[in-house]
């Protein structure tokens, strides 16, 4: 069997535990004689595993009793749309920081729907390769919520600092970054992310909502997308991507009782991103994009200033198996995912496989 | 390793050689080092496999190249609101039958956004266990387009004749009777069907769209549920549910290479059916409670006219490794649903037992 390092944006990288135990699982589920994939959503024994799996989330992340946790389908992009039309009924106006792609689709959709989808903030002036300085005297007093992209995947910037908001909810996308930190969930009305990076295969959304903030949709909001929907029966309105929120337990159980918890998993991806920006911060050849101040712990991205070596560099690690460290196809370069599963070794190995071909090549 | 008959209405059995292989490709898919599970759906590998499964499809279903195919999220539900949303901007009218519980929920949903939500007909007088007839000279002209359910899980009917609609497109939910016997989908406007029961795990829903249907949905209609974003994008809009769509695969494979292709599963099928109805005709204790002419090949409800023998059987059966064979909540009684992975022997098995059960309990 063979296994590589796979620095992919997402889907990416699983604990390898967690395939092993899915596999050896994959016929006979603890005994059932059926696969959890061919389990009806409302047996008993399908009901310990998404009970489980929310039960976990709330006990690692800390949520508190006054939020929902939903469990949905149709990735970010079915949010950009849901998140206006559940929360845009008071006084239709919402503020947005535009810090990426991701963000900017998101006002755009959210804009569609809103009387009004103001832009706050944005560094899109520099490629995006920063987190612009947010004054809270500017912020839309009584706007019904304010939006942000936590950590943005594809230009490798993430808040370290979230925006004073007051008593307007602040609505995060954490896709990128859940569960790589602890997170203070209290001081969010909204936080959500696509399973496909740090959790779960591709397939399911985590919708973590302040219960105030659901049953207020707008008429046109198609039943599936209004929270209350899902939140008034424990994501089983319609049948949940079963298969996918087992696999988000078996993840969630990595770890809790693997890892030890989110504090211990920031020190390690701490670790991990130290090693990949110290190298690229002494390198003479390849150089991180972002303001150091503004770096993510999970995507980093880095040129050489050369297209051409730039491909010989993506080219070769693949051939070292060490795949997927091709940029994002709208800003080119390279990028290295280093969510929480690639272990430390992967990025340790990385390093060495960049001083090796800084040096063949300078 | 112990495997069970499971007779769950969905998410339910797939074949066992398709959960062996899931399983012995788990961590490394092909020699990638990859499991389908971590691999970016934008990478060489994961074309192979999405394209694959849409080619498969299109050749097992005999798919007219006139038809787009979309790998979706978020279950027939979901389309219950995107129907309307895409397809109810010309004269804003739409014609129903409701056979049952999901085919009233489409209508309920869809009257929300279009002008008429007409009901045609309905066999609600008699808890949906018959096909109503139908009568063309009622159907509404201009409709925008006319909507069936064609398998009804719950109450275990399946259209045998489809309604002679003219130009007005033709919309059937198929999620319960897809791939299991040959359709001519040129006399569809829409097909679709949630993958939890003959296809795949649950969280991928497939859409089958002519393409004149493309391209007009209302103003109101989010980015995600507009058949043209998907259509336009190859369903790489955004990330699709990578892993479900390549156990979708597999099914197709086993359907292709080991089954023979639809018209040889139609015939096992019928094989199925027959020997449970059969023993329902001839069985002094069980009867089905559909009329005959209207069974689905599929779902097959059944009755003994005693609460209290229903729930002796079912736990009995189920301590005989027949498992699920609880009916829906809403009506109560047996339900056996016996889709394509359900083997002719578990059903043979299935009613030997029912025939010593009478036995026992006459």
């Amino acid at each position: 069997m063979k296994r590589v390092y796979n620095f992919s944006a997402g889907p990416s990288m699983l604990p390898q535990s967690v395939l092993e135990k899915a596999a050896a699982e994959m016929l006979d589920y603890e005994g059932s004689g059926q696969s959890v994939m061919e389990m009806s959503h409302r047996s008993k024994i399908y009901g310990t595993i998404i009970e489980g799996a929310e039960a976990l989330l709330r006990e690692v992340m800390n949520i508190p009793d006054n939020y929902k946790v939903l469990f949905l389908q149709g990735g970010a992009s079915t949010q950009f749309a849901a998140i206006p039309m559940n929360l845009g009924t008071g006084t239709g106006k919402a503020d947005f920081v535009l810090t990426g792609q991701w963000a900017t689709k998101a006002q755009k959709e959210a804009a569609r729907y809103l009387k009004s989808a103001n832009v706050v903030a944005s560094s899109k002036d520099k490629t995006f390769s920063y987190i612009p300085k947010l004054d809270p005297s500017t912020f839309t007093k009584d706007a019904d919520y304010f939006y942000i992209c936590m950590n943005n995947t594809i230009y490798g910037t993430v808040f370290h600092e979230l925006p004073e908001t007051g008593d307007v909810p602040l609505v995060a996308d954490i896709s990128s970054c859940i569960l790589s930190t602890p997170i203070d969930v209290s001081k969010f009305g909204i936080l959500y992310a696509g399973a496909q990076k740090n959790m779960a295969p591709a397939g399911l959304t985590i919708v973590i909502v302040r219960e105030d903030l659901i049953g207020h949709a707008m008429d046109i909001c198609p039943t599936m997308l209004n929270f209350q929907t899902h939140a008034d029966n424990g994501s089983m309105f319609n049948t949940p991507p079963c298969y996918t929120i087992y696999i988000a337990k078996l993840v969630l159980e990595w770890i809790k009782n693997e890892i030890g918890g989110l504090a211990k998993m920031q020190e390690i991806n701490e670790k991990k991103a130290g090693i990949l920006y110290s190298f690229l911060d002494s390198s003479s050849m390849f150089k991180g994009t972002v303001v150091p101040e503004d770096r993510s712990l999970m995507n980093v991205p880095f040129i050489t200033g050369s297209d051409e070596l730039d491909a010989k560099f993506v080219k070769e690690a693949t051939e070292n198996d060490f795949v997927n460290l091709k940029g994002h196809r709208s800003v080119g370069g390279m990028r290295a995912s280093i969510y929480n599963a690639m272990p430390v070794e992967g990025v340790e190995k990385l390093v060495q496989f960049m001083k090796e071909f800084e040096a063949r090549n300078s």
